[in-house]
């Protein structure tokens, strides 16, 4: 099994980790700390060693932070994760509040004071969440201090895990469409378009897409850990521990990128002395620009380089894209067909959901990861949206209830995240009344054309629009960007509530899966992938619009379904839709789960 | 007639003014000189006096600005204007820019050089906009200089009318629900809560709006032109020409706010030294951020904070708005009955339609203004976004096409702003289906309900999504905020694609206005006023959510529906708006306007 099911940290950590941290802060003369989710690479995803928050605290979610002064701390987290953080923090150590509201800067400001040294490890924060704490700091009186030997890393000490070392390797050009060189001349041509000679490339996913190179530094997606200064030309520097470098992949890079040891970063910042260098104040930290200020370079504020690119899949990523969804799809419908039989009379428990779905996945033979810890959540579990089973949380399915499966794959052609929600015995009306509007924003959503230069936040109210009417809603974004065999979490393009100036542009692909949360009841989300497509000319129009073609193929539970809801645009999208699972996973699954799949995807 | 159907510029204004301007310039050693569309107010509405943009260039639009360098000069405009530029510019002495791309920057940093110094009038930019153009000067090598003695008012000379001097008179509280102690002691309290001592405010519509006053400075919006600075503990000095203060004004005054004269305003900044004052960079001119920092205070940059209170109506406020649209409906029905009957017959021109409309309001008798001009667009005319009829363009009507009719007046209760488009003879397939296309749009606007928080670009794409749908779209906002008695186009809400954080609060009224043009053929609009509905549960529901009430009443072109385009929800809304029309305005209007209202809002 590739997902466990124990719990990582625990409530102890805070008081056995929290007087060695403030030893370390003692000794180097610092009254607070901070202390971010984020480590060197500015990532959601962490390697064991580099989870700093989870080892302090004991908190294992996705983002926040902790500031620990001399006789206080405190620890910040955002709406999703205000239940979980309860269960895993001792908060006679640590105050919980909250990460958004206020978050760490009005802590600093109100519980700091004039005079007070503030320490922060500058490679661990970008200068874009720096700037609201100093200004808080600056308002208190209190110094914000940069140290270079972390206060956490020193009481860590020798219990610290080991960098990670995974092999960096070559990601072929059948799955990537376009050789590094051409990507790289294109970048570095931007470069020369916007002034600057060089650009410094800090995120990791970055590197993969630039250097059609993978890794597995960290769990769930194939990061290779590094950095690079790519020169306008084309030509790179390239950052890799040496150990993670073979021959293969020295021979894959070839002459125009020069390997280099991370410890030659320094010197090599220090040498674009004069040069005028594209850094992202929100990707990279602000130890980059210290360096750079440093070395006399006229750092040029702009988005990595490789965002905007790597979000637009060619067309050789869409078709990978497409092939990983029809083989993950085989792979969902044994699952769904074993939960609409076998488990509808075993009723499993949450953790057996998960190992069964991942079974199914490894036999399809090409799996190299999931691309995120499956979310099971029966009954009332369904209900909290950032769910991971556990040992001590997991829950046995009921007859009468709903089970929420969010689950993805990471295959060599393409990351797949999909959510569906299943009737355990037989839902009730109130059960299938909301699933059916979550549908009807979902198709609204997969449905939807649009003109160039549309936002995904112009696009959030219509997966919301049906609950709204009901007085219904959800607390998350209703779209995500998704990678290509990289992270299921991609930027920059986002529907969601908050604005975003980010156009959605033919190639990108992200997440539609709005949701309803009964708390303490159930839970439903309706999750596809789904890739933009090319303006297209519609008959009688007169602009092209784009719009969206949907990737994941599995059938969305008809019993939870109340077809008098649907309008006839509706039905036929639902109809269209299962047409195309059938003939696509159809062929590919046993004659019983076949049978069993004409059922679930036959019209309504 | 209030509306004048001439033309106030023409295109040998460029050849006339623009020699004199450079002598001025030249006098003064400038290289060149920025002309905005503002005046010293930030208003879009100019009293004739203060539109230097028009008298140098011929340009009437709403937006633009023009840039005079000793050799050449550019006019810059945005999309709506691109036709009406090239008809009233002299093409010959102005190239001609988009406002928007590039803007005036592009072209300093294109067409200055090393050395030039560029003036500008400080009382006529606001920091933020001359913020843009300052990066492009000093790319260029440019300074920007600013001048007390604007060369446009010297070349102007006697030439130039006198500024208006119409007297500003009290708007009672049965107007405006709170007396002006009330909605300064509430806004001084603000002041004190963001740290700040005093705020200028600048914009007319806030003293307006602050003091219960109105004026007649300004053509189709009552603003009394003035200044003011108020103090958190709720008193004021505000500033008017003594021409336009009678004694009755002083009463309604008080004792809390000081009449000024306005020179006596950099004394007045001058004694704010010391003091916190808030100012906002997108209202007020740089004029204002300069003598502040002379005088020594502080500047707290922030909205005006007029702006949010004055855009959220309170009850009195929002009766009076239906009060205003009842009577509106009245007029409006008299003359959609006049377009349903003899002008079917008669094809009247343009010029006929509006006088026949203004003649039905001032019928009235409460009639104070037109909110704007009457567009009155027949055929190919209606296309034209902005268009407004004048006796070189006017055009007859014509069976087979649409007229569309965009109108609003000024009444002491309310504001109103309405669009229908009119069948003339036999509409086509074509036209139905499109103007069906734009009904959905402006229904799904008009049902819509929301939870707090939500921003007008949020549910932009609602407006747009049946249109886009068939490749088609238009390009302009979907709503703007109206004021009480004031501006009809006023912020900070809007409905549009631009992203945009202002949520829809209780009380905001806007604009709801979907459209299609077919260019040199026809132009469709759909528009109502609707006022944000208090948060209300729903039934079954778990959140309170917010909505609109329609506040237009004025039967919408049954000929022109395609019916198998609505869905039942959609029908049902027409059928109970067109319900709500005939009982509120069927007992005002005669026998047989009330007859063929009868006929026109029943159902479908």
């Amino acid at each position: 099994m590739r997902q466990t099911f124990e719990e990582s940290t625990d409530p102890s950590f805070g008081s056995k980790h929290l007087p060695r941290v403030r030893d370390a802060m003692a000794r180097q003369g610092l009254d607070g700390f901070l202390v971010p989710h984020e480590d060197e690479h500015q990532n959601e995803y962490l390697p064991k060693a580099n989870d700093r928050l989870g080892w302090l605290t004991g908190f294992t979610g996705s983002a926040g932070a902790a500031v620990v002064l001399k006789d206080k701390a405190a620890v910040f987290v955002d709406g999703r994760y205000t239940l979980q953080v309860r269960d895993q923090v001792d908060q006679a150590l640590f105050e919980i509040r909250d990460l958004v509201e206020g978050g760490v800067p009005a802590f600093i400001e109100e519980a700091t004071g004039p005079g007070k040294v503030i320490g922060y490890d500058p490679r661990l924060h970008s200068p874009d969440a720096l700037g609201w704490i100093r200004i808080s700091a600056d308002k208190a009186g209190a110094v914000l201090k940069p140290v270079s030997n972390n206060p956490v890393d020193v009481a860590w000490g020798e219990e610290r895990p080991a960098q990670p070392k995974a092999q960096v390797v070559p990601h072929p050009s059948r799955y990537t469409g376009e050789e590094s060189a051409s990507k790289r001349e294109k970048v570095g041509e931007s470069l020369a378009q916007n002034g600057a000679d060089a650009a410094v490339i800090t995120a990791p996913a970055s590197i993969a897409w630039l250097f059609n190179v993978r890794g597995g530094d960290v769990i769930r997606t194939p990061l290779p850990l590094g950095q690079t200064i790519l020169n306008k030309d084309g030509t790179a520097q390239l950052f890799l521990d040496p150990d993670k470098v073979s021959d293969e992949l020295k021979a894959w890079l070839g002459n125009a990128v020069r390997l280099e040891n991370p410890d030659a970063m320094p010197a090599a910042l220090e040498a674009l002395k004069g040069k005028r260098v594209m850094l992202d104040p929100a990707q990279s930290s602000a130890w980059y620009f210290d360096a750079l200020d440093k070395a006399g370079a006229v750092v040029v504020r702009a988005q990595d380089p490789c965002t905007l690119p790597r979000a637009c899949k060619n067309k050789v990523e869409i078709q990978g894209s497409r092939d990983a969804h029809a083989r993950d799809g085989a792979a969902l419908a044994r699952f769904l067909h074993w939960a609409a039989t076998d488990a509808q009379k075993s009723l499993p428990d949450e953790i057996e959901v998960v190992k069964t779905l991942e079974r199914f996945r490894e036999a399809t033979g090409a799996l190299k990861d999931l691309s995120f810890d499956t979310i099971a959540g029966a009954e009332s579990n369904g209900a909290i949206v950032h769910y991971r089973p556990t040992e001590r949380l997991n829950k046995r399915t009921k007859s009468g209830s709903l089970l929420l499966v969010d689950s993805g794959a990471q295959y060599l052609d393409g990351t797949t995240d999909v959510t569906r929600t299943i009737a355990m015995g037989e839902p009730s009306a109130e059960m299938r009344e909301r699933f059916t509007l979550v549908l009807k924003g979902h198709i609204a959503l997969a449905r939807v054309r649009f003109p160039a230069g549309t936002t995904g936040s112009a696009l959030d109210a219509l997966g919301r629009m049906a609950l709204w009417e009901r007085g219904l809603d959800y607390d998350h974004g209703t779209g995500h960007g998704v990678g290509s065999y990289l992270g299921v979490h991609e930027g920059p393009q986002r529907i969601a509530k908050a604005p975003n100036s980010v156009a959605l542009r033919p190639g990108m692909i992200v997440s539609n899966e709005p949701g309803f949360y009964k708390t303490g009841e159930y839970g439903i989300r309706v999750e596809n992938l789904q890739v933009v497509t090319e303006p297209a000319d519609i008959p009688g129009g007169e602009r092209p619009m784009l719009g969206f073609e949907t990737l994941t193929l599995a059938p969305i539970d008809r019993n939870l379904i109340e077809v008098s809801l649907l309008t006839a645009e509706e039905r036929a999208w639902l109809n269209a839709y299962h047409s195309r699972v059938l003939k696509v996973v159809g062929p590919q699954v046993e004659p019983e789960v076949r049978a069993w799949l004409e059922q679930a995807t036959a019209a309504i």
